[in-house]
């Protein structure tokens, strides 16, 4: 017999039943009350909302009523009748309550009292139950959902490039190896390397650091794709913005260039927060009251200026300002900071790296708008980004935002043989593993462009949470693993 | 300057807008014509229809129409004029050519001829620009959108799990070994194994067999969650029905039992394949064909019944047939089949796995329609299933489809921490590396279910492709990792 006959919170508060009897499940926040009467604050998980159960000791048992303690499951059935206080325009006066399951008040982690973000992410299994990571996780949610969408609307179609590779050309960085190889006594070659034709794919594997050379070759033939996926980097950073496991978006298009793919960045990225504030209103009301606590505690030099709404709100309603490298290293040399030596890194000389506090000076204090930095110097860009007929820069972009700096890394691709493959020469990047790639170049070749979002930076900047290890379920970091 | 300014085929399908002048972006499928008129069929992904462009040799040097080889790529302007031969209402008279990148016929590997889907698998980098693989590519796009958008609209929230994991508790399989350690001199304990402690996750990693566990964690707070993720197995499997790196849909719910899991999948499988039926009616059509021709081929007991439009509306019209596990054998042991000793693996009693032989004779013979088994004998089954009343057996279910078989997998979970641990026991399934599972069944325990579809079988069923490889752009199977 069919046990899911409930009906969620969410439906509850949008339909708002007055009169008619339900039946909730659900986990309890808090109870409260008195000998006469008990409040339960129920929740599950369809809307941050907490739904007020109303308990007679003379309907429910006093034995029942006892295993209500935080964190326990019940099944509630009864009456929705108008809330006799403020705050919620109905409640449930309960004729029956069943505990699914208890939760012992002596041994369950989540009390009703403030924890920590490290205990909470020791407790990542159970995390998802607290009011903030709910939220991060129903808008995390509601972000990917619109990344699909958007891209279906425009008629691009989605491609799982692959995760496990044997070519490591991007060079983005240190991989990790995948293998069937017994490592306590793996094979060898009579030369003393290790036998990777013995391993499961015949060859040295690792795991993907990114799907772009993959997208590209299916952009060849469907012309607009995008990539959903997960990435990995085996960089020993402990850091707040820093994890081993991360998904990322990677549209890849022929046909466009280097303004195109500005264009359609700057559509999908509006399109995408627009997305959340109208589909996450209460979860972002949430986040954002949290965001000015938290920023309440720290010293008054180290807030933000901006408030979570007003951060994606800026996004939504700016232009973005588009101007080159060389223009930004003119501002940056000539601003107060760098003259007054306040930046960590001062800028000097054209062909340096920015770092993101410059970055966020562009966007924070000299433009007050989101950013799109293109033209960079070849050297500080990857071999497959188009070069610029200055033989100097590259055709390659960046988007910078407000409090997160960089959220977007892309460009034009080099397209032509004879330019991409002494490029390739120039850096050592093998041609003979790449025979793949470079037949896109040889057959049908066409202008074509990309980018790269990191979803967890985007789920970072619209959830205004501090750490990226608070925006994926369950990270992966060094020496982190558990669940 | 913006170079994207074509309008794409499917859109000049779609609206006929004859007497205007466009530019459109493709590649050339074939040319044809005499020194008088060349026909060029151009193809840019967007729909598997290729557009005639109409060129007059006095409009368009030779030179350049010599380029428009099969495979080239090119930019033509013209004129939208209707058609004078049949089957398209409309094609362009082109005014301009522009040859964006060239294809030499002595080496471009895709020439206008029937190639082996081997040589295709060779050149995976190249195969979407064939109908068949561009139709089989749109196709698993919408199936995949499908996903995203039913979940969605049901209030179910998207959750990445992890794909690095330290567990491999549900012993689905040999797993990939994931590592930072030198494989040629890797770092020893004093007992002489290998220090994992070295490792970047300071533990023995692999690559995930299955979200669920993890999913069931989640839903235990969000109550209704999917995953849509890859997955691994690193079998030695050289079949057309295995991948090592496959993607994977697994919703978990909350307040779930066995009849709420049967009636969600029911319902989601029904509407993914009728999104398919409604968004690619012509890649659909296409395939059809396709499988009429091979299936012309094969000797006609091998041949299937149903042409590829009938296997999608059987499931689609059909109410789904559910039997338990011992119905099925009941059938299964007086049937036709096993008396006359046709079955390779005859049913003789209670407990017996079922081969595909066996679930296609229920789903394609016997009744006629969908099939979802129920109550599968427990010792079959994994540790995680919720044990039925009779001790025999569990709240499993598998779903059965015409061709394929087994399509769905799922159960009830069990919830009951005392049944569960003593199960782990039996199983010897270690309980310390899994308290944060068991937590789920400490804390707030509610009856729940979920189930399981390996999203190529899904791809595979709906497109009528005959090997997996030919579903997933870049398959990883044993000895193959390239592209």
């Amino acid at each position: 017999m069919a046990f899911n006959k409930r009906v969620k919170i969410k439906t509850i508060l949008d339909t708002n039943p007055i009169g008619t009897e339900v039946t909730l499940m659900g986990w309890v926040r808090t109870k409260r009350g008195n000998k006469n009467v008990s409040f339960i604050a129920l929740n599950d998980g369809s809307i941050i909302t907490n739904y007020q159960v109303v308990a007679d000791p003379n309907l429910i048992s006093e034995e029942i009523l006892k295993k209500c303690a935080t964190g326990a499951c019940l099944k509630v059935t009864g009456n929705v009748v108008a809330s006799q206080g403020a705050g919620q325009s109905s409640e449930l006066n309960a004729t029956s309550i069943e505990v699914l399951g208890e939760a012992d008040p002596e041994k369950y982690p989540l009390q009703p009292k403030k924890h920590s973000m490290e205990f909470l992410r020791e407790n990542a299994h159970l995390r998802m139950r607290t009011n903030t990571f709910s939220a991060v996780f129903r808008v995390r949610h509601a972000l990917a959902f619109a990344v699909h969408k958007y891209f279906n609307d425009k008629g691009f179609f989605y491609i799982h490039t692959p995760i496990i590779t044997a070519s490591d050309a991007e060079g983005a960085g240190e991989t990790f190896k995948v293998t069937t190889l017994d490592l306590k006594n793996p094979p060898k070659t009579s030369e003393g390397g290790i036998d990777y034709k013995q391993d499961f794919f015949e060859r040295e594997t690792n795991l993907t650091v990114s799907g772009q050379l993959e997208g590209e070759l299916a952009a060849m033939a469907l012309a607009d794709i995008y990539t959903f996926g997960p990435t990995f980097r085996a960089e020993n950073s402990n850091t707040t913005r820093h994890l081993a496991e991360f998904w990322m978006i990677e549209p890849e298009m022929a046909f466009y260039d280097a303004e195109d793919n500005a264009d359609l960045a700057e559509d999908f990225l509006k399109y995408v927060i627009r997305y959340a504030l109208d589909n996450c209103a209460e979860d972002l009301a949430f986040l954002d009251t949290r965001l000015q606590e938290e920023e309440k505690v720290k010293p008054a030099d180290q807030r933000s200026e901006m408030s979570l709404m007003d951060k994606l709100r800026f996004v939504v309603d700016n232009d973005f300002v588009r101007i080159t490298y060389t223009e930004a290293i003119d501002i940056l040399r000539n601003s107060n900071p760098n003259k007054k030596k306040k930046f960590s890194y001062l800028i000097e000389s054209w062909g340096a790296d920015l770092q993101s506090e410059h970055e966020r000076f562009l966007v924070e204090k000299h433009f007050k708008k989101p950013v799109i930095l293109t033209d960079y110097p070849k050297d500080i860009k990857s071999f497959y980004m188009r070069q610029n007929d200055d033989g100097k820069t590259v055709a390659a972009m960046d988007i910078l935002f407000p409090g997160i700096g960089e959220i977007v890394g892309g460009s034009q691709r080099e397209e032509r043989m004879d330019v991409l493959t002494k490029r390739m020469e120039e850096m050592n990047i093998p041609q003979d593993e790449m025979w793949w790639y470079l037949d896109t170049r040889r057959f049908g070749a066409t202008p074509h462009a990309g980018f790269g979002l990191g979803f967890e930076r985007m789920v970072l900047f619209v959830t205004g949470m501090g750490n990226i290890r608070d925006v994926i379920a369950f990270p992966r970091t060094p020496g982190n693993a558990e669940f």
